[in-house]
């Protein structure tokens, strides 16, 4: 087991931390610690939002959650010899629940308080929580299904600079203000008041935390990808925007589909990562590396039969006809889905919360057809307790008595 | 090997066909023959052009091709006791290339005759042939990789009903309305003059041509859905729309990535199809079935590693911030994964069709993080002859000499 | 599709061919065709027997056969430039049933007419056929079980030097003396009388006859290893003893599990093989090689779930307790997955047949923990039509009504 | 994570825990603890050898170890209304080393002390300590390559009855007094010396263990299967032959090839496993099931490229001619591995090691083609730094300067 680079006291919230977390990003926050190429190093991670959501059969956490402190992110960690253009390999050892902490939660946001890809669909806010045994996951609010875990953090990301910072800044500024008031919001602009530095403490971080990203989106750095390919056993490059690299991680999840559909998506989980890290001098341009790439884990979940959805690029409301809109397409073979599994007794939550935490595949099937793209859904037929195959018989309600959370 | 019902001559053209082909979708195509379930059969199919693309070093074919007359389609094919509301259970039983046409084509389509994904950054008309030995194929165009098959079908689905296609075709006109005159179109609407409307003819064939759906997109009843995972081996259940289904396929893939992205985009060939039929009586309502659902093969190619791409939904030119656009991001993964092929002395047309001929995968990994989407793009790095990881020393340019056909 | 060099008319009998095929190694036999490195070229094949068995619901053919004949054999084939110490380079690109032949059969032979693994258990005639669809094959004498192909020869290796042959009929001779009335014998000596020696004629395949090695056994160069894995689209890399290489194929399988535990143990059938050459030069020193060596293909069947038996080195009729003996533990691996399959309604022959036709894995599993090995078998469970995990209620008989061929 | 029901510290020997491991097996060893169906819990073990063996750089403790006293186990474990003839069904829910005890070794024993599968051609003692990190492992004593864990209990299983202990005590000591003297032996007989009775104490304890079994082998109630494949995520099935079942287990291996060949084979450690129980009444005669069966974890590494090695049942040094012998046949698969792996700079005992520990396949292909078995051995090509794949040039020699552990 490494040495732990980085500790956090679940007793505690993250403003009681000794080293505190950070939930914004910005060029100047001090690395924690400064590692050599070909160290390991483990660091224990809130769940992305510091704690927020409790391990109980009510949904309010989830509707009243304060979005303007995630994600709660553990590092900047610093490897020397690491200089802008170069690329961070970064090894994503292992990851793991912290112990006494063997849950996870998964919650359909309200579409008011952050949404979700479904959110006309499920517009109340909703929870499962999942209990974490060994490799597998099973949950009191959705019977009939059991996971293998596919781990992996949410977000990681080395520290962007300065010109980076504020490219993105003003090209989201511009798309913010196109519809400012618009619910859920297009994205989350800077914003000072709920900013955790992490090291950086005073009138810098006061004057930093009101340009600093927040960490929502994906951007040229990582960040909040949500891949669940990234899990346990992957190598990851990323390119390197400062001195040191700058690498910072959270939002560990235990399993997610692709798309991490409900929002907060994933089974959301504290928990610890173990990292390597190594340099490759340049390779920026050695490789024309602009977003990471990576090569996944040989012990992801391994399955050979899927049902698979597909969906077009048309409205299920409208009927409006959307030119080559992979959105829309994914959407479609998403709610097809919900429709199939509701016939073995889902209700809808349950049925949308098992394509956002089971390991489904989330394809890109056509999209040159125009007008019309073509998504596909794949879900592995194993993680059912029962038979999901269509026959002539037509489907048998299986699953019947307990439902997601709600709230009061 | 199961009896013939659809031969094609490719020594003649579908026009000079004694059973013809045809080119668009309606209602009332009559049956080339009706089977029981439990049946199986033959079904051979011209390459999507008609046979206007040659195995030679000019992409002068790909320039000037007709696009009004695609996709050649054998069917359709009836099944006794199929009923509107029935699922048509489909075995892809076996795929295979024409004997004594063992080759296929991949094309990048001129930006103003059919475009394609990359079409801005790569608007010339580009050929590549790829010979097919066994499972495998190679190009003399493309050198340094070699893929075994994922074959499939790019377009199968049966007959759309008369609502269906009303329903369509006004969703359709109205997208086009927005702006007739783009080049690219946004949709091709119906075209009768080079309709081929199968074994129906004179004033009915030429009143049907004018509403019959064009085949380029994929829709409700599946059609050019293009997903390669429908290879041989697959188990598709198809919603039925009119008496007796009327299945019909065409648009053979010898090999392909997720998207298509070249448009032209398959390995495509002429080529059989042998075919299994059963139904599931009711099965729509049973199953809430509006889309082809499937079991994909237990021969699909299978790899495990993977140098995987991410993209996020900002524009490569100008920068411009999309909101939750997987079009760009996917797009942006694919510009990523060519600008890193070049490196090892592939042009940039070879690395776009290598995308569009592999069996990459691409993926929709995140979905909700305003305003960005993560879109993914998997390379399975076995189906290079040299290895394509990063590593400290860069990479080495591998590839020189050969290049796609260009036009004269 | 590349030039047939090797043509079988399945109308004829193997000594009917213009082009004889042959049924014993021997350094001398002549090749039939010499190629270049990079050549591929087709060979059609004969079903080991030569065809004496039928696509009939009687086992007596099986009974009667006369293994003196077997195997038939396409080939030798040289390639240019290849020479003793080298080692040739063959891609087997492709393989199939032969047009108008798309049927298979496996059999259970007489335990004194050939025996096979469990011969003690089922020691009388049986057979079943088998139809082969695209990629499946079911029986009407097997109901509940449809299974991918894993089509692989049998058979092929290069010719044996006259030193290799020497050592070979040396030692074999050996082990023969030691219990020569053996009901099934040790192995199969020399025997003239029925040899056919391809292009090789008059006295001087008399003489060759007499010496040349019967081909029941696999030894260094490859030959009857019976390889499920050596299926279309793996490399194989042969010791070259003689000249040119001289490599000769046939005894083609459908689909076999490890082991081809009924002895005429996979779905046999004739067909084709295509194949690819290369040569390395000085391979053999270079690497170490004594027997060949190869990389299994991209599109094998491919499962994601099993259920495995164990077994171990005690004989289970006597309970004797044998010393690490892999053979026995196989054994009764194998017989504990027949009673298994047999509580589902399958006789004892169909179980067994079940075992030799699905691609099933036998392994070593332990082999050190005196004085017991532990081998396993896997079973797909997938190819079956029901579930046949364990469960609380116990098994249901799903299988009922029909059963393997009898003699007569 | 569940409630530890057995607590291992390593800082004492096993004779100095307060609860004490068993070494023998007898079905009156007292139940540690009993549990309900549906429960889980945690079990903390120790290496197989108590701690004889140290992180370090001389294999004098391979050579001296104390075979007698081997292997530690925890447990057994009561369930309740488990009795004679049922199916104890128990979920290796997670396995993983002690914190703070991230290594494990593996062994070659000498010829006169244990001995192994290459012991002819390997007879001193030698070591290999392995460094693990995450789901990897590497080692200062073989450069070159990385596995990730295949993790599994080597020994795990029920109590036997007094009837099946006896009548195994019958047919080994049988087998034994065919050469009582042979080194290594032919088996461990009873030794109750050594012998740790787990919480029988006093005169039951003496009694007991003079007839209780050794813990070497595999028999039909599992035990020391060393089946690599019970790795995180299986389901196993267990005859229980006891009133409670009585479920022990120990001997954890890291990663593992099919047949543990080095005897002391795998990657040996410390860990804990978590395990969940139930029952399934009558299971035994409901399935048939003597020998224990089981499903294998989802989360097993997963390589599609391997490089495979054939052996045949010809001894290497004598020329001599076995009978259908699998061991003979897997030995020479494993040697010409061995000489393949030194091309490339590997010492033999290096080759050896790493075909004990890594996950290679090991396979019974073709074991009735008199009088050879061919035997395979599947080696993923991944796992090293470097290609291993044969080629035109010839091996590169990537490997230099260390090497395992020797004795002084």
């Amino acid at each position: 087991m490494p040495r732990t680079a980085f500790e956090v006291d679940l007793k505690k919230t993250p403003e009681q931390q000794t080293v505190k977390t950070h939930n914004r990003w910005h060029p100047d926050i001090p690395m924690v610690e400064n590692f050599k190429p070909g160290d390991t190093f483990r660091v224990e991670c809130y769940d992305w939002t510091g704690g927020q959501i409790g391990n109980n059969d009510s949904a309010n956490d989830i509707r009243d959650v304060d979005l303007t402190k995630v994600h709660y992110l553990s590092g900047p960690f610093g490897v020397e010899g690491a200089e802008p253009g170069d690329l961070l390999v970064v090894d994503i050892l292992d990851i793991g629940p912290l112990p006494g902490s063997e849950w996870g939660f998964n919650g359909i946001f309200a579409r008011d308080n952050g949404g979700g890809f479904l959110t006309e669909h499920f517009p109340e806010a909703r929870k499962s929580c999942w209990d974490l045994n060994g490799i597998y996951t099973t949950s009191r609010h959705i019977p009939g299904v059991r996971y293998p875990g596919i781990v992996h953090p949410g977000l990681i990301g080395c520290l962007p600079s300065r010109e980076l910072m504020e490219e993105a800044n003003r090209r989201e500024a511009e798309l913010f203000a196109t519809d400012p008031d618009r619910v859920p919001p297009l994205l989350a602009p800077p914003y000072a008041e709920t900013a955790l530095m992490g090291q950086m403490t005073g009138g810098a971080a006061e004057a930093a935390a009101k340009e600093a990203w927040r960490t929502v989106p994906p951007r040229e750095h990582g960040g909040n990808c949500d891949i669940k390919n990234l899990s346990r056993g992957s190598k990851v490059y990323f390119p390197v925007y400062v001195k040191g690299g700058g690498l910072s991680m959270g939002d560990i999840h235990w399993s997610q589909g692709d798309g991490e559909i409900t929002f907060c998506g994933a089974i959301e989980m504290a928990g610890y990562i173990d990292i390597g890290v190594d340099v490759i001098k340049g390779g920026m341009a050695k490789y024309g590396v602009i977003n990471p790439i990576f090569r996944p884990s040989p012990v992801e979940p391994h399955f050979s039969d899927y049902l698979i959805f597909e969906g077009i690029s048309v409205d299920e409301h409208t009927g409006e006809q959307y030119y080559l809109d992979a959105h829309v397409a994914y959407r479609r073979a998403c709610l097809n889905a919900v429709e199939y599994l509701k016939k073995f007794g889902y209700t809808g939550e349950q049925a949308y919360m098992i394509l956002g935490t089971a390991p489904v595949e989330g394809r890109i099937s056509g999209i040159v057809d125009i007008p019309n793209v073509c998504a596909t859904l794949a879900i592995p037929t194993e993680v059912f307790d029962f038979d999901i195959h269509p026959n002539a018989d037509g489907p048998t309600r299986h699953v019947s008595g307990a439902d997601v959370a709600k709230t009061s």
